[in-house]
C-alpha cells in the first residue's frame, strides 16, 4: 500500500474514485478496490465518504457545481448583448469538457446511479445550468437577435455538440487534413464551437 | 421461473441483457441475474450465449447494424442533392435515437466495456456510419451548397445533436408552452432537426 501524504486523503480518494468509476463503472467499483487504488485503509475511507453513493454524489456534485460556476463567471463578464452571452457559455462548456474529460464522461453514464435524494439535488443543479441558457436563447429570440424556431431545440442542439467534445477529442491529435502540424488547440475548438453555435440559433448580425 | 415459450430463448435473452444492462451497467450485471430474467436456466443461456461479453456485444453489435442499414437505406432513396441526402439521413437518425433509446444508451455506456477484438470489429462499423455522414458533407461543401468551413466538426455536431434526442425524449410529453395539447410527434423532432442540421452545415439555397 503506497504512503499517502497527510491531508491527501481527501484528493487521493476523489482520483481512486475517478480512476474507478471511468475504468469499471459505479456497480463495477468496490469501496475497497478505491481505497486499495487510494493507498488507504477502509476504515480511513469511511472517515471520508460513509459510501460508494456518497463518493459518486461528490465527485458528480463537485463537477456539476465547477461547470455551473464556470458559466455564471462566464456570464457576469459578457454584458447583454445575446450573442455575447452565448460566446461565453460555448465557451466556458468547451472549456469544461476539455478540461473534465472524465468526470464528464462519468456523470453522463452514472447519473442514472444516484439514489433518489441525491439525484434530484444535482437534477437541480442541472437544471439551473439548463435555465442559464434557455434564458440566454428566450431573450435572444424575443429581442429579434436569433431566428431559431424552436429555442428549446436550438439550446439542447448547441449544449448537445459541446458535450459531446469530452468523447471525442484528444489534445494531441489531429483531426482534419489541414491540422497535420499538430493538436487542435482548445482556441480553436472554441472558435469553431462558437460558430456553430450562432448558426445554430441562427443568429441575425 | 416464467415459462419461456418455444423458440423465444434468443428475444427473451435480448431483451432480458438489454434490460439488466440499462439497469445495473454491465459490470453490474451477471449473466445469472440475465438467465433468471430471462425465465431460462444458465445452461439454457450458455447455449447461446457463451459470455456476458458475447451478450454485450451481440446487443451493440445488433443496433449499430440495424442503424447504419437504416442510414444506407434512407441515402439510396435520397438522390445526390447533398441537402436532400443530410435531411434523409438525419431523419433516419432522429428515428433510430427515438425508437431504439435503451440500445443507444447502452451503446454510449458500455462502449468501453467491449473486448479489444469486438471492439475494432464494432469500431469498424461505427466508423462506416460516420463515413456516410462525412461523405456527405465534404460532398456539400465541394460543391458549394453548404457553406460551413470545418465540415468534420459540423458533422460532430449534427451527430451529437440528433444522438442526444434519446437521453431526455419521452413520447408522451410536452417540451415547450406550444406543446401542451399533446406529446412531440417524431415527424415534428425530424422537422426541427432538418433544419438545425441545415443551419449547421450552412447550407446556402
Amino acid at each position: 500500500m503506497t504512503t499517502v501524504p497527510r491531508g491527501g486523503g481527501r484528493d487521493a480518494i476523489t482520483r481512486a474514485a475517478r480512476e474507478s468509476f471511468a475504468e469499471r463503472g459505479y456497480h463495477g467499483s468496490s469501496i475497497r478496490d478505491i481505497a486499495a487504488r487510494a493507498g488507504l485503509s477502509l476504515s480511513a475511507l469511511y472517515h471520508w465518504h460513509p459510501s460508494k453513493q456518497d463518493l459518486l454524489t461528490a465527485l458528480i456534485e463537485e463537477s456539476t457545481a465547477e461547470y455551473f460556476r464556470r458559466c455564471d463567471e462566464a456570464l457576469q463578464d459578457a454584458g447583454d448583448d445575446p450573442a455575447a452571452r452565448l460566446d461565453a457559455l460555448v465557451r466556458a462548456t468547451v472549456e469544461y469538457r476539455v478540461s473534465r474529460r472524465v468526470e464528464s464522461t462519468i456523470a453522463a453514464s452514472e447519473w442514472r446511479n444516484l439514489e433518489p435524494g441525491n439525484r434530484e439535488r444535482l437534477d437541480g443543479m442541472r437544471a439551473a445550468a439548463s435555465r442559464l441558457w434557455a434564458d440566454l436563447v428566450d431573450d435572444g429570440v424575443a429581442r429579434g437577435v436569433f431566428g431559431c424556431e424552436h429555442p428549446a431545440d436550438a439550446r439542447r442542439a448547441v449544449v448537445a455538440a459541446c458535450n459531446a467534445i469530452a468523447q471525442w477529442y484528444q489534445p494531441e491529435q489531429w483531426y482534419e487534413p489541414g491540422e497535420r502540424e499538430g493538436g487542435l488547440a482548445v482556441e480553436d475548438l472554441v472558435a469553431r464551437y462558437t460558430v456553430i453555435a450562432r448558426r445554430i440559433v441562427d443568429h441575425r448580425r
